[in-house]
């Protein structure tokens, strides 16, 4: 009987927002993909780079918006896994901080699916660093509670409720809550009639860590309408507690020369990645546009025709970058080494270019 | 009047233990480094493969050990910062959850030193998810409150007091303690004192995410007793919930083939950076030891005597990777392109040289 070649599914934390913010290993993971599934908040950027042979599956998941539900996603991942694929599950922030991996493993592992985790960064702890308030601090915070205000809809009563009379308590320490903008007043209205204190410092952070951060700090009782002035949409992140204050100490992310410009990139993603961390250190929110797909050619008789020329010298004239990979990428099939160039005469056209053949070793 | 350069300060977290799950954001702020200032938890290949150049400072913090005082460390900061160096802070975890990130932070800005903040994968994520625990879970968790025992000395009354009746009641969501591992009988007595269900499921977590990751599950009341058979030592991580059972059906992390060995790797540290990988990988614990430093010679008439010998050949014999890299480092100096060895033979000794060489197009 032939045995049934199974895949692997890698649970991974792409991190908050800003893409630079996933890990080594979820690099490492992604990678080594054969499939990817990924969701609304992951950026852009880490899937356009993918190269072009790994199967990309969005799965949607935006608060709000259209999204698959969890059981398809659970059967979509062991079905690639049964293919035999490496396949990469990315998630915005950690896979078991409100991210349903826990959901998503309990199916793998009764599928018989090997998997492993890849933690990520969790907004909690990104949003608010970026902002400056530290989670935990002397004399100010010595715990954080972490909570959601969607709640699971028909689950069992008494089971995983969120208690606000234990929320309304929190602002001892750091109370976090990773929610819906929507529901704002309705979580504020609570805290209060739980008994917090109005006066909390409280914050409102919009997509935190990535170019467009917004926040608005206010009372706790103030923070609905001053939320409202300011505009702030989902996805958000909601903190209160004493640390909040020392937001308007140690705030220090700058919008950088390019911040809050989303700027589309049209070059191909495979040699894209350098100009989208360029403009995402300068602030910018980068989209990636790619209209240009660059392919090898095929063409034996113009290898043939080098074979011939090479011994007696001649012109080699690059025109692009990717003419310089595709070249080099095949060279190998009719010459030993670089030194078999040593007749020929090489020009370019371009800067691009010319460094890529300088990285190579040779000048033009 | 001369205008004083000022630096910088990176205050960055490396993550719960395993050095691949330090952020990408992480590892350019350490290729940017010219100084940097770490901790006993920071996986300490992160520190060896740095470039020679960077200025290294251990600042301790090992629980229970000697360490640097936190003003030491500050001004230490700030010192480094002034003579214009760019700075990073490695802390383990993440900088503003229990790292004194803030503090910190605070003192940079009094002394109007720059600084960003780069979160980091905390350990109450990292260790849960390589112990196959969700932090939240539908229909077990809503909710977890992240908390340490390791309370500050002296502070006010009535202020960062960690309420030990709310953390009773935080095992309706998951109650996770970053703590000394001392401390858990007097934790768990106070956490039964205050109403919490002592059949609650408990576990700690020792070194998790590394390869020496060790943990226990057990009842609330049961676990001390279970800690100290298994022989569990700091640092460790408590966690209780519902979730904990989770444990037993979703734990994923072998231990791999070289999981539990710790292996000293005597290579120079510049190099051994593939090396560290692949063992770790393999589940070791990768203790660099590097009993060679390789470094470039000088000599003048070596190269004078291959410019003359280029035009007319000769051999070309490379005996290590170093002497590739060592070579090629100035071998622009003496020549336009790799194509004027074109007449030169080359030779090797050992597979590894003759795969660097094949890395720069060249064949032996």
């Amino acid at each position: 009987m032939a045995e049934k070649r199974t895949g692997k599914v890698l649970l991974v934390g792409a991190g908050p927002g800003d893409p630079r913010l996933i890990t080594w290993r979820g690099l490492e993971a992604l990678a080594s993909a054969d499939a990817v599934c990924y969701d609304a908040l992951v950026d852009p950027t880490l899937i356009a780079t993918l190269p072009p042979s790994v199967e990309r599956h969005y799965v949607g998941k935006r608060a709000g918006g259209h999204s698959m539900p969890q059981d398809e996603i659970n059967a979509l991942l062991i079905r690639l896994a049964r293919e035999g694929k490496v396949v990469v599950r990315l998630k915005g922030g950690d896979p078991f901080i409100f991210g349903r991996g826990g959901e998503e493993a309990l199916a793998l592992r009764e599928a018989e699916v090997p998997f492993e985790v890849v933690p990520g960064v969790t907004a909690a702890s990104a949003a608010t660093a970026c902002a400056g308030i530290p989670l935990t601090h002397r004399g100010a915070s010595a715990f954080a509670l972490l909570f959601t205000a969607h709640e699971t809809p028909g689950k069992p009563a008494g089971e995983a409720e969120v208690p606000h009379d234990l929320l309304a308590r929190a602002g001892e320490g750091t109370l976090v809550g990773y929610m819906g903008v929507r529901r704002l007043n309705e979580l504020v209205k609570s805290l209060l009639d739980n008994g917090m204190d109005p006066s909390t410092p409280a914050a409102l952070i919009e997509r935190g860590s990535t170019p467009r951060q917004k926040q608005v700090s206010a009372a706790l009782a103030e923070l609905p309408r001053a939320a409202e002035e300011e505009g702030i949409q989902p996805p958000a992140l909601f903190v209160a507690g004493r640390v909040v204050r020392l937001a308007g100490v140690l705030s220090w992310k700058g919008a950088g020369p390019l911040g809050g410009r989303r700027i589309l990139v049209t070059r191909p993603c495979d040699v894209a990645g350098e100009i989208y961390d360029l403009l995402a250190r300068e602030g910018a929110e980068v989209v990636p546009a790619p209209a240009i797909l660059t392919e090898a050619r095929e063409d034996p008789e113009g290898w043939a025709h080098l074979r011939e020329v090479l011994p007696e010298g001649g012109w080699l004239i690059f025109t692009s970058e990717a003419g310089v990979r595709f070249f080099f990428a095949r060279f190998r099939r009719i010459a030993r080494d670089l030194r078999a160039l040593a007749a020929m005469r090489i020009a370019v056209l371009g800067r691009g270019t010319a460094s890529a053949l300088a990285e190579r070793g040779l000048a033009a």
